[in-house]
């Protein structure tokens, strides 16, 4: 698999952003009802992240419950982390009925590759037309049909390395893909954002990944388009992850700062 | 459904209310075992609030043992946020107990009236008849049988037009009615107590409403009526909401405040 | 029950021992896939205190994978806190794996004694031969048939007084009994290792108890022996806890401290 990623990247966006502070304030000021179904490690840290943000996360999970509240969700989030039997029904379920109501949602193949059931999961779930999915390096070559190699839920690959297979993913699917690692990259296929800026201290956090598909999926119902949706929610990611790593004294206080900067960023 | 709030308010109480203390004095002191079924999204949270309180939590959730716990325990509190097929089982059998063993028990009806499949099972569990039902102005206006409205477990209704509906909900079942919003209101159908304080951040970090329904039922041993310790556990939440915004700088350092607040308030 | 403790007690490590300073070295150097089945009520607390310390946690908790990611990793905790139905049937499979592949575990016995369906379920996980059995006096008197007592999750007994039956279990099973209390003993039947350190808010914060467990499980890999691994996590937890308590304000900021202190605790 060689690549020549630089040539790839045709755009970089950080915070200011004028879309991307546009985006987060309209965020706010509608706060989209973000229905999220999503692993057992990083539920309340997955809701405190959308509360912050100013979006309304909402937990339905079981299988009498999950269409109907697809069709009243403004958006969906399904993170295979910790899939159940039970869940994978669900799940299954959820994503049907977004494709029938054409409710925007993001699929995050948690350790796809490294385990039978959820990577046939995936598979399926991506037969409903996923609006974005997101993941690491390892996740998206194996989703792509690269070769991946994740050890339990972390990359072995590098971001960067993993950008012809995103392209080819986006492609072969219609979703956008947001690959997330030491620089995040989102791309529709054609076009390539970089988006730079966090810090290594993220991946020391359970659920910054996972909470970042939340986000994006939050993002869905008010940015013009996926790839911007996508763009938007890595590049505050970034900002708030920079600005809390500053002020942080270990893994604890990071979490709590990065809340603190997701809740107050762009106000005054 | 019109109304004349000011008027059907009895009461108001706040911290240091000497009854406030006592009970608070009193929870420290016996510590009562408090058996929670809950939402995964704040079980974690829950238990850390029952803790820095003075309580001693307990999450018992399999069928097997769901009702040997509820004899062991003090309290019970049933959450329905993201019930499943499975814990609408275990839920029905924790209430059947509490009634038979006199166990007081509280119940939380997250999203009551959106979604049918809870509403059904909130409608019998209240057949079970819990000492206190706690939620927000559309679970209880849904519960009631009067309009609803709600969107995800987000309120659409103000706490203080919710007032009737508490006072008739609370007439037809026997359970005192806990009324969380921007002021909570606690009646038994007769008396309506106003509990003032608190700051709409609270409504910005996750489980803040379904821990204050763990609190009332970690209260119900030790305070000498339903209606007190409800009273009371929402005027210890109002008094550690308003202290932790003061000294918090967004939603993460407010969580942590809040707990800080909960477990120090009253000592020194 | 007559014991004379002080006499059985062999050794006492704390940090900075250089075998701790080592194993912590060695484990942050290979990030052992430390694969946790555990309750909800702490799965995302547990993930982050395996990240500050240095290890790669991963909760792969359904039937159709259990046994194959019990394989790729490098160590198991199962902690029976919130067990249901179906996670006995994937805990009991998980446990039989890690005995065929000789993947180190962790047993921990939550609230052992006080339900008859989870005692049950402990009793059938011991015969597949955990590395260490880690619980809180109460907790050990009962899995080893000395007369229980636990409330719920909290333990009624002082370690201390457990000492005898920690040895006699060690002894039964093969496993290092890592013991909980004010003072932690850790015991292969014939030394026991004393522990001292810590503080008494860690009783105050949920998960405390159960994270260490996890990190037990992530030090077999490394160190020498079970004995080691079990000494060296309890000595660096009694060390951050007494640490974040001189830093702490209440219940929240320990929480947040604990990490910080164990994600940099013998760093510069």
């Amino acid at each position: 698999m060689s690549t020549e990623p630089e040539q790839e990247v045709t755009g970089t966006i950080s915070w200011p952003h004028p879309e991307v502070v546009d985006d987060l304030a309209r965020l706010r000021r509608t706060a989209p009802l973000t229905h999220c179904i999503t692993n057992i490690v990083v539920t309340n840290f997955t809701a405190n992240i959308l509360l912050a943000a100013g979006a309304s996360p909402a937990m339905v999970v079981t299988i009498e419950e999950v269409a109907d509240f697809v069709k009243i969700a403004q958006a969906l989030l399904i993170n295979v982390g910790t899939i159940t039997t039970i869940d994978a029904a669900v799940m299954l379920k959820a994503a049907a009925t977004a494709q029938q109501t054409n409710t925007p949602w993001v699929l995050d193949p948690v350790a796809a590759g490294a385990l039978k059931f959820r990577t046939d999961i995936i598979a399926e779930l991506i037969k409903f037309k996923p609006t974005v999915i997101r993941g690491n390096a390892s996740e998206i070559l194996a989703v792509s049909g690269f070769e991946g190699g994740g050890k339990g839920v972390d990359s072995t690959a590098s971001s960067i390395d993993a950008i012809p297979a995103a392209r080819q993913l986006a492609l072969m699917t219609g979703a956008v893909v947001a690959l997330s690692g030491e620089v995040d990259y989102i791309t529709d296929g054609k076009e390539v954002i970089a988006i730079p800026g966090g810090h290594e201290i993220m991946t020391k956090v359970t659920g910054i990944g996972c909470s970042l598909g939340a986000l994006i999926a939050a993002f869905l119902p008010v940015s013009e388009t996926p790839l911007r949706a996508s763009s938007t929610a890595s590049a505050i990611f970034a900002a708030a992850g920079s600005r809390a790593f500053q002020k942080a004294h270990g893994t604890g206080s990071f979490s709590v700062e990065f809340l603190d900067q997701l809740s107050t960023i762009g106000l005054v």
